[in-house]
């Protein structure tokens, strides 16, 4: 199935769950429009839909920390996408290796930085 | 931090995302607004806003498959939240454990079903 199914928000959007997998770490989520999962399927890396800068862009394309597509699911809805990745560095800006480093449940903690934002992400 | 910096969208909704904590098993993707969140901190299961039903809903409510919430977290930009659940049962209501059960990358596979949704789900 090659993604004609998907059900497109009235933005013409999908959330896509990208999940690291081999530790299971779910790793950030990005919206991805009908080009985005084209050329994510193509490439074999994950390319997602800006809503704030209105254009398409690669993961890792300023950092060098791509994520190789492993396996991509759908769900019961078909209205989002999961994508099973192998995760190159880091996958948040913020340098952890997952933005989902902020409890909601408890004073916040901060995850460890495997890398030094500033010196990975260059000013656009 | 209660919830209070989340950003919500035009709609008054944020997508949570909710995993299986045991097993890392990414389960199903659900929208929650102020209130759902609210009531998932409090009763310590998960509750959501059904955008079309326009109503609260408790998972599990109805099939008894609920989902304990054991960590929250929120993203790097406070518009997505992920919950970290002991499932009971099946997450999905066609009968298998997470919603995630088809691939998008090949011939569709059906995940084993857990339970008859028939038996478990009555007609609203």
């Amino acid at each position: 199935m090659n993604g004609a199914n998907i059900k497109y928000d009235e933005h013409g959007l999908v959330p896509a769950i990208i999940q690291d997998e081999t530790s299971g770490t779910v790793l950030m989520l990005a919206y991805m429009n009908a080009e985005a999962l084209t050329k994510t399927q193509e490439t074999g890396v994950t390319w997602f839909y800006s809503r704030s800068r209105r254009s398409l862009w690669q993961k890792g394309e300023t950092s060098g920390h791509v994520q190789t597509v492993k396996e991509m699911y759908y769900d019961c809805d078909a209205d989002t996408i999961l994508v099973k990745v192998n995760q190159t560095g880091a996958a948040c800006h913020e340098g952890t290796f997952s933005c989902f480093s902020r409890r909601l449940d408890a004073d916040a903690e901060q995850a460890e930085k495997l890398v030094d934002p500033d010196k990975v992400y260059k000013e656009p």
